[in-house]
């Protein structure tokens, strides 16, 4: 069938330098890359379709969208403990993305390839008559044996949460709005939270060893934590005034419990939601300040109940979780 | 942002039991799988992306859908040498997709997995406003520093490819026009090989050591012959009478020169064409033997040249060929 872009060109000029570095890419033009861990390394490998109109607006900034593509993949290889390592990138394009467009895109993904210390080796570029679509794939590599799953929490550990939750959620609201109800500087920052999250790669490997279950919030923090305790057997008390809160989502919702309530199924936070034994707090602290992220214990593993996850206040009363909501897209 | 689909039902009903048999792929419910490849064992990785409409039509049956998806990739691992192992899938799902499709899909799937030796290990299902859209990436094995690459073609070689060369184009072709020019028999024969191509698993790792130099004929046997070519810096001659042709094939075009001509800028063989020394030609017979497939000789590599592929004809003249064709999907 036809294609009409001539992806050999878009290749050599937008892609092929960002696996530069990689001489496994074969300068993306072969049929495969190969990549060979080191012995010892077992490889994390990850998976995220965003599509434009369900994951981001059409109009984002191409930066925005080429961050968001690949950083929503760092968090899942964070989350199992594991270091970035390669990604291929398979882009549907619809006729109105240009060159400047996709060179924006290219130039952002360059820029996180530096940060994030990843580099490109291999991928499909092709049309589509439809929405933007892209699908990256992420390796990570790890030790052989490791990697924090989802089902080992055990009934007496720690939850905790790093950076803060529910900045994502409320950029994504001052998007639809328009951001009226926001001022400037602070709608400015929750979109840019929300553009760009900062998936945790520098804590999650560090936590291999600690953590007992690890997951990353991108359905929302109540739907991620919901996922590990299910996936454990396990069930989950955590307290709502121990949620780390920025101090723009608190000044927004006006510290009402209600409002934070709704942050925590927001999603897109792509922070990292764990478990550890409470004779490791300290450690657990000391690894949070090593990587200059916020760690906060926001309550306890429990035993299996029928609501996984139990949200309490501060006299520890259950409070109601009608809607933990978010927007289950991740395997 | 919201995503109408409850992908857990999704993956638990569906897709979590193709990845039943790898405990890596942790149920397709954690973060990320993991791979551990043994020591000495490196890891080829390709990507493609399949469009509705662009490289299938909407309305052909699920089953060829997956298939193809699936198949595409493998051959990609094939042209490397490497063996099948595990692949992710990331499907955009428009809304007419019903639950009965989505099962005769991933029955295919499963099929495929069966057939060819390979298990799901994670992914993604969205929703999309557009067309569907199916990113497969897929690991093979191989031994470390082996690979078929496509830039070492030597100056003498032979050429050769694999299986038949044009069924899946004709194929295409009374699909778009309805198969009125085609007896229904012929029709069926042509269009199943475009919509199951037949990915060369087993020819493909056989060929390490010997082949110098191989890709999968996915954009032409022209242009993919071509790629060899500039990768490898130098030129092609190949024989028009010596490529292989279905009697199908044959019977459709009449054996028409201009008819046979247009099959080889086609594309979507899925065969193999690679180069090796002439020194062991009994060698490489003897692997098509072991794997049951038709390996042709057609030609040989020569200096580079301004047009890479040069056809010739009985008699050693060169046939012009204008339009190389094919489309350049393929990184």
């Amino acid at each position: 069938m036809t294609d009409e872009r001539k992806e050999f060109d878009l290749i050599r000029c937008l892609f092929a330098p960002l696996a530069a570095h990689r001489p496994e890419a074969l300068g993306l033009l072969d049929d495969a890359a190969i990549i060979e861990p080191d012995s010892g390394q077992g490889i994390a490998i990850t998976t995220d379709c965003l599509v434009a109109g369900v994951h981001f607006f059409a109009s984002d900034p191409p930066d925005s969208i080429a961050a968001r593509s690949l950083r929503v993949n760092l968090s899942d290889l964070a989350a199992m403990g594991a270091v970035p390592d390669s990604y291929t990138l398979a882009i549907a394009i619809p006729e109105n993305c240009d060159n400047a467009w996709l060179r924006a895109f290219a130039d952002q993904l360059r820029r996180d390839q530096e940060q994030y210390e990843i580099d490109l080796i291999g991928g499909d570029t092709v049309s589509t008559p439809g929405p933007l679509t892209i699908t990256i794939t992420a390796l990570g590599r790890l030790p052989v044996g490791q990697g924090v799953r989802r089902s080992s929490a055990v009934v007496g550990d720690d939850i905790y949460v790093s950076g803060t939750i529910g900045d994502a959620c409320l950029g994504l609201s001052a998007l639809q709005k328009g951001g009226d109800e926001f001022d400037q500087t602070t709608a400015e920052y929750l979109i840019d939270r929300f553009r760009f999250p900062s998936p945790r790669t520098q804590l999650g490997p560090q936590l291999l060893g600690k953590a007992s279950a690890m997951a990353d919030v991108s359905d929302g923090l109540i739907a991620d934590l919901g996922h590990i305790c299910s996936a454990s057997g396990v069930g989950a008390d955590i307290r709502l005034d121990q949620i780390p809160i920025s101090d723009d989502a608190r000044r927004v919702t006006g510290g009402k419990q209600e409002s934070i309530m709704a942050l925590l199924g927001g999603g897109d936070d792509y922070e990292l939601v764990f478990t550890a034994s409470r004779d490791i707090r300290s450690e657990v602290q000391a690894v949070g300040e090593k990587c200059q992220v916020a760690i906060t214990r926001i309550g306890h593993i429990c035993e299996a109940k029928s609501e996984q996850v139990s949200l309490l206040d501060e006299a520890g009363e259950i409070l109601p979780i009608s809607s933990t909501g978010g927007y289950e897209h991740q395997w």
